[in-house]
């Protein structure tokens, strides 16, 4: 049984998401998303969808076996209780994988880092993602 | 085996989606949604996300066995080529089941229509509909 977290914002869902998450379900037997809280995005606008809703929506999703939301304080908490043997980032997640690698050994945890392909395909330039859905609302609504 | 049809424009998901559909799997063993073309949505504003992103991600969700797009002209040629047993109406579509009822009888198409059930928790008044989340991304972002 081969435990992946795979973890990020998940505001509005949008195949990015799906392919995302099907590419980390498939790296081993059981797929545990960890949803950022709203404090906690500081590299973006906050989410526009409460924690819970995200959560619940990921939770939703037909790769995913559990979703939990994140650690106010610590990120580490939650990988300690999944315990997982693999940490799926997504391919534009900006982690340096060395440093996250060193941190993860510093408590203790031995996991594999490893990267979700990008979702590549030949529409990909009319799917929407949370950005360009935002986009599309404040020119269509406002 | 039971099929049931459930349908809507399910334009940014959120949970009064997620709990329409499970009420409508839960009516039978193979639930097959029917996604509604822009072109179609005539009784409120156009979708935001596009026809193939909103079927996709339908199709991502638990409950949901198929997800096809409507077509544009008959609604009544996705509903010949599913089959159902079952038409699981949400509990909040504009539909006089009497009529409709008597259409399908017309084209020869024997299913029973039901009606899926109001989301029914605590938390409904913190949650975002597709309308709400709307209005917060124009209130936030613009």
């Amino acid at each position: 049984m081969t435990r992946v977290v795979a973890q990020g914002t998940f505001d509005i869902l949008h195949p990015g998401h799906v392919h995302y998450l099907r590419d980390a379900k498939a790296m081993g037997d059981e797929l545990h998303v960890i949803v950022a809280r709203s404090v906690n995005v500081t590299h973006k606008e906050p989410p526009v969808m409460p924690d819970d809703q995200r959560r619940e929506m990921v939770a939703a999703l037909k790769p995913v076996d559990e979703a939990h939301l994140g650690h106010p304080e610590d990120i580490f908490v939650p990988i300690e209780r999944i315990d997982p043997a693999i940490i799926a980032l997504g391919y534009d997640q900006h982690h340096d994988e060395e440093r996250l690698q060193a941190a993860l050994a510093d408590r203790g945890l031995d996991c594999e880092i490893r990267r979700a392909s990008p979702l590549d395909r030949d529409d990909s330039d009319r799917l929407l993602s949370t950005g360009r859905i935002i986009d599309r609302v404040l020119e269509e609504r406002s």
